[in-house]
């Protein structure tokens, strides 16, 4: 029996609620395809800044690189917030991972599920059969560009008089375009053969390379259609007609703002999985935050989560029909009328409002 | 009486169309109120770079700091778009009339029309009594700085192969987001008191920067209540809670990306106006595109030009009360049903569904 070595990375907030979830699924679903999970426990964000005082720990790294594949939850909340760029920050933990790995590509899928249709605040018949897959470069960018803040001591202020300056460097390589839109349009392939690049190429020098080599690349697939779009007009066009889009491929920043407008398709980022893949070993993990004005109180959605190991044994196992299996379970769930509070509409019964535990239980007896 | 200068822009695609319909509705609402409006129209956008190689001459430059007001269309078109960044650009003399002019306070109101309620693709209630500022920085950030494409013998390519590398920079000095923040606290304290700051202040040192500067400002203004908000957060609040917010200030490209996306509660772009001020002449603008598909037929909603007259009446003119009476009349047209092809609805009667000429006339009518 094969076994699998999964590094969990609980992290902050709601992270240790909802990963356990991730894990019962994940038990309950290699049992059921002769595949064994073994699972180390490590620390990532504002928990590793409390016990070790760095956001990622190097022992933590080296456990990701050795696993098959790496489960993260959340990272972040106010404790640890701070504008004094010379403090450590959760966050940097996970952009720390990301890059680490090498994970340059984020796949968010987002696809409404009938259940929830009427949980968003879009009109049903806005969002019927939206499936659209958001695929994020993760390793570059804004996110990774120098960037400082330093004090001037003419220029900065009004008039020329002193002041503070701050700079981010937003900088791209041509082959970290060029291996992103190839992920976009190999999944275009499998898909519905569209891909929208979305740019700000009447501004952007960074965006005019984008769309260069993402059109270089695009001769190679003829049989996938490419439409450029702008980024203004994309976080328009989401909401005015989001079925238009099959794959939408961008750069690191729009690609995070895109993604959490996208989320409300579906009625909640509870509902969000994501998948960061790279040349190494792969993460996975909701698109949501660590929602710390709920953490401990087990009522966070846990579905996210669960859906990010769907994505696992998919894309790190080749567990297709595990994958389904899964995807198919939560999809029984929410049919059945059970919600978490993020996810609850007019007609939930007062007994199908269940707690984070409750619904991975739900879940795995409909494996 | 009072003889104010208008510099007019009409830029490319529907721009002559909808700007013919702003000059209508000025002219009316002066003579209504004993101010004469002197006209002079100018190039600008990929209009300007067809006769004179630029798309901002001097010419349209000093008249446009010589008048009272500017009024500009849209400019921009697929016959001058391009990645070669030694080309000139349409958007390029936007940037450029923004820049020279100091505007960097771009005012984008987001208000739900009544009768307009169901041409948006969000449900009724989460549309109903919207009614936001969106207060974007306009001359700074990613659009001003320096940026650059070049070949690297090393690094750029994969595996370090030589390739193309760009980059643009994202900067900010302390006044620039102290004087946009102090215009986002004046207008919250005539409006509803709340204010949401709008960074990615967990990433980049721009937005600790500003959220630490923004923080500072509201210690001016106690009676306002200040939010920070998250960028990827906030496009995701626009649509599951519209209602939130009052005055949303932020740098230039969140401004861009989110105003956009901010059009759809009012069901559509081409109801949103904008104004631009700064310390010399103002400039009042659609903040919808050019349109080149729709230019030429007559079809295009002269609405957000139209709006952005009342805008300069309020701002340039003080002239409150002809400001009310175009809001008024513009209300009126839509309540009685008028609509051009973008706003149009189920229930729009054939004979009320209009072209550009024709809505600048009901206006007219009902000032
Ligand atoms: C927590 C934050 C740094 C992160 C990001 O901006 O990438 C998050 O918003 C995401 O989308 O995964
Ligand atoms: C045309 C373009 C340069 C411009 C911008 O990005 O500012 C437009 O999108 C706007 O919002 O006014």
């Amino acid at each position: 029996m094969a076994t699998y070595r999964i590094c969990v990375l609980p992290g902050d907030g709601i992270g240790p609620e909802i990963i356990a979830e991730g894990v019962k699924v994940l038990k309950a679903a290699g049992a059921r395809h002769d595949v064994a999970f073994a699972f180390e426990e490590h620390l990532i964000g504002g928990a590793a800044i409390d016990a070790t005082g760095t956001a990622l720990p190097d022992v933590t790294l080296e456990a990701a690189r050795v696993a098959d594949a790496v489960l993260l939850a959340a990272v972040g909340g106010p404790a640890w917030d701070t504008t004094d760029s010379s403090q450590p920050r959760p966050e940097a933990g996970l952009l720390a991972i990301r890059s680490a790995l090498g994970l340059y590509t984020n796949l968010r899928p987002v696809r409404t599920f009938p259940a929830l249709a009427d949980a968003s605040t879009l009109k049903p018949e806005v969002i019927e059969g939206v499936d659209l897959m958001i695929v994020r470069e993760l390793t570059g960018g804004l996110y990774f560009g120098t960037r400082g803040r330093f004090h001037d001591e003419e220029g900065a202020g009004a008039d020329g008089a002193p002041g503070q300056r701050a700079y981010d460097t937003l900088e791209y390589r041509e082959y970290e375009v060029e291996r992103i839109a190839r992920q976009a349009f190999e999944l275009a392939r499998v898909r519905r053969g569209r891909v929208h690049s979305i740019d700000k190429a009447n501004v952007l020098d960074t965006s005019r390379m984008w769309r260069e080599v993402v059109h270089r690349v695009a001769a190679d697939y003829p049989d996938v259609e490419l439409t450029d779009m702008l980024v203004d007009n994309t976080a328009m066009q989401l909401v005015a007609n989001p079925r238009q889009f099959d794959v939408v491929v961008t750069e690191n920043m729009f690609g995070d703002i895109l993604s959490d407008e996208a989320s409300m398709l579906t009625g909640s980022l509870g509902m969000l999985a994501s998948a960061s893949l790279g040349d190494g070993t792969a993460l996975y993990e909701p698109s949501h935050g660590s929602a710390p004005d709920i953490a401990g109180k087990g009522i966070a959605n846990p579905l996210a989560q669960i859906l990010s190991v769907e994505m696992m044994l998919r894309y790190s196992f080749g567990m297709v029909a595990a994958a389904d299996d899964i995807a198919r379970a939560v999809a029984a769930v929410l049919d059945e009328g059970w919600r978490t509070g993020d996810i609850r509409q007019q007609g939930t019964r007062a007994d199908q409002l269940v707690g984070t535990a409750r619904m991975g239980d739900l879940v795995v007896e409909r494996l």
